[in-house]
């Protein structure tokens, strides 16, 4: 008895086709910018998407795991941790990239952070979901013969690193993080983030 | 002609004493914490105080600057400004003495850095105030014959590193962070601080 799995049907608006959960991704990275985490709805998500509320559902749990799908351009998780890995100045190229994909976020600078950092302020449930993204999507897994305890702390300590110098440059605003290019701040906080995978 | 300037008169209200400035403070402190910053209001806060809210307004110019006056104890910026200049392994013990204020604020852990956070990220005139706040309370000044732009560099990637770590924390709780001691992270990220002050 095999059975295909539901297709999403039309319900008098667009049905779900190749590209919906993107589509829908990006209305909903709009919407969340636009309204904060907290105002924002799958109701609104769906319209500006212009497809059924129920199809958000059929893609995406909940408006927190809806959330922390909506990251992974502005983080471009791959890029990141392919640098990680690289070893040898990787660091300032994590730091600037980071900064450069912030910069160029739809939206008044920084609005997009600002998104992020209310989500996780005012919910633990988009905290939970935004932990379990970076879990599974940006950090891996330590690797065979790899001190696990060692990997975890440095993995954290470089999102700390990272969103520090972030809420640092576009939230609090203070110079000269503030105005320094990407490539500048990755000359200053680079040799941190090595020195954090060298254990040095 | 000699004028003295104004006494708050009572009405119907207890007057202005000499630790009335200090009651409002921790009133203050304690409507921030429990209603966020966006909600707060300066009447809350007066009635929590048991004061008149013209009397508020005479201590402190408006919401936002009233926020950062409340933000001194928990950074307690006199031994943290004492700690960076004695440096030697000065790191570990700003680190750990910052973690260990915000462990021991009032309410949930973490919470009084979420009302900060959440301040910061909503309201584009509470981050300027904060922003003075650091500058004038808890940065100091370069010495004479210190070069400013270096100073002022590492006073703010010092300032992104400890909110980075506390938001990582107490509001994205990732491990180890989470769970660790003040004294491990210090332990952890106090190389960091005597590196970027060193210039290494």
């Amino acid at each position: 008895m095999s059975q295909s799995p539901p297709t999403p049907r039309p319900q008098g608006r667009r049905p779900g086709g190749a590209d919906t959960r993107g589509e829908i991704l990006e209305a909903a990275r709009a919407v969340f910018t636009e309204s904060g985490y907290g105002k924002a709805t799958i109701r609104a998500i769906a319209r500006a998407a212009g497809v059924d509320p129920a199809l958000v559902y059929h893609y995406f749990d909940n408006k927190p795991s809806l959330f922390a799908a909506t990251l992974e351009l502005p983080f471009d998780p791959r890029s990141v941790s392919t640098e990680a890995s690289s070893g040898g100045g990787g660091g300032a190229r994590i730091i600037a990239g980071f900064l450069r994909r912030w910069d160029e976020a739809d939206g008044p600078p920084g609005q997009a952070l600002r998104t992020v950092i209310e989500a996780i302020a005012s919910s633990e449930e988009a905290a939970t979901s935004v932990r379990e993204f970076l879990a599974e999507r940006v950090w891996g897994e330590p690797g065979a013969g790899e001190d696990s305890e060692r990997f975890y702390r440095f993995v954290s300590l470089v999102s700390a690193q990272l969103v520090g110098v972030a809420w640092a440059r576009y939230l609090l605003r203070v110079e000269p993080l503030a105005s320094a290019t990407p490539e500048q701040i990755g000359e200053w906080v680079g040799p941190i983030i090595d020195r954090l995978r060298t254990g040095g």
